[in-house]
């Protein structure tokens, strides 16, 4: 079974994107609405969250675990490997991100734009700093503008995706980003894929989006030809299991949204 | 000692005005912002962290504790006050609000604006009908709108009071209480406050306003007159505490916009 676990819905766009490649196999999603949004959260917090919830995945008996909330993948990720040491197999959404956009980037000139826990961390700046030598070692001038946008999360989950205020707030977040001439943009949080359109509007066609959630559905192939036992270990009966901490109702709603279909939700004590 | 506590800053405008009022007394403040926002958590969470926080207050020596959040005072001061059967003294900042809604009224056209918490609980919806009954009688077309307004804590902890933007949300939560002919209008969040001004202009001068935060500490005057003995037991040393569960940085640096002034936080365990 495949475990994908993130603070709330934001996940659910990585699912998304594993369905659609691999609907073969067994799912279970957890969402820690119970302690969302991980954002505005200390880098403790956000560890010690993460490690029970990805305990209790553990417990469920998945072979794999996608941790598929770009702050609990910037702030608790290597802590979650270690303690597991590879049993189960624990990946994130930044390094496959960060991969996909050194390879899509044409000068360098790199974007991210995330939550504030995101950017706080600097994970992706250190990602882009260790994987830049080796994708664009020429390239001195390269530079990477990264800009914390906390109203994103509250906006999409208030359902304002094309409202006028959502298109301001954007523009102001996105200016800097403009002006430096980034070519290449990570949507560094699973939210923001539900806002593409728009952010491609204002970045203009000069920019490439890069989702992290797309890129850590694609990075996982490459993952599988490398790691056939894996492959091999995942139940396959098409089972999907969607868990929250609270609120079943409100996250069978708005993960309904983001799924693009109805979805059973069930509560968990963790 | 008195006691306030919210889920995150917001408790700081209901502190801000006992400050003023009292200035003499000892202050404990505790944010939970390890938690926070409780808006979106649903009852049963929001009893248990509104529990469990009192519980600390508690054992700190508080004669008189202030749930200075509209979603726990409306999901969980009841339980809190069973539990704890007036030792010490727990108040919410919903009754009082109520109560000077009622008091200025013209028309019995009140309207109340909240988190999704808040709304969805419908505490403003029976405090008002209760107290409807006894301030306003006569009046059958008495109307109470109800609006909940997700976004506005976000955009005020992001600093965009003054926005274009959250002045456009704003007037969209707020055209339905508009064209209700509301005469008075519930700030039921403790966070509104520093939207006052936006929030009067959009409203007109037919439309007064009662901040939940300066309801609470008005009304505790006359609270202090009923039991002297309470206003005897308080500590006046003039002392202020500011505890929370979560990143003292942060909360310095928002809840110091909040109260005027630099504060010194201490991180707690709860």
């Amino acid at each position: 079974m495949i475990g994908i676990f993130d603070s709330g819905f934001g996940g659910l766009t990585v699912m998304k994107e594993y369905l659609r490649k691999y609907p073969e196999f067994d799912y279970v999603y957890l969402g820690d609405q119970a302690n969302a949004p991980y954002g505005p959260h200390s880098k403790e917090r956000v560890e010690a969250l993460t490690l029970k919830n990805i305990d209790f995945l553990v417990k469920k008996d998945c072979e794999l675990i996608i941790v598929a909330c770009n702050t609990a993948s910037a702030e608790a990720l290597r802590a979650a490997q270690q303690k597991y040491k590879g049993k189960p197999t624990i990946l994130g959404v930044l390094v496959p991100a960060v991969e996909e956009a050194l390879k899509q980037t044409r000068f360098g000139n790199i974007g991210v734009i995330g939550t504030s826990g995101v950017i706080k961390s600097k994970a992706y700046e250190r990602e882009l700093a260790k994987y830049g030598v080796l994708y664009v070692p020429s390239d001195k001038r390269s530079r990477k503008e990264i800009k914390a946008c906390p109203l994103l999360v509250p906006l999409i989950e208030e359902g304002l995706v094309d409202h006028p205020a959502t298109r301001m707030i954007l523009k102001n977040y996105l200016r800097p980003l403009k002006h430096a001439n980034i070519d290449t943009l990570i949507l560094g949080c699973t939210h923001y894929p539900l806002l593409q359109k728009e952010i491609a509007r204002i970045m203009g066609k000069n920019c490439q989006l890069i989702s992290s959630a797309k890129a850590a559905a694609d990075a996982i192939e490459s993952y599988f030809e490398a790691h056939p036992d894996l492959l091999k270990k995942l139940s396959k009966k098409g089972k999907r299991q969607y868990l929250t901490t609270d609120c079943p109702e409100r996250f069978a709603e708005i993960g309904g949204k983001f799924l693009g279909e109805r979805i059973k939700v069930e509560k968990v004590e963790i």
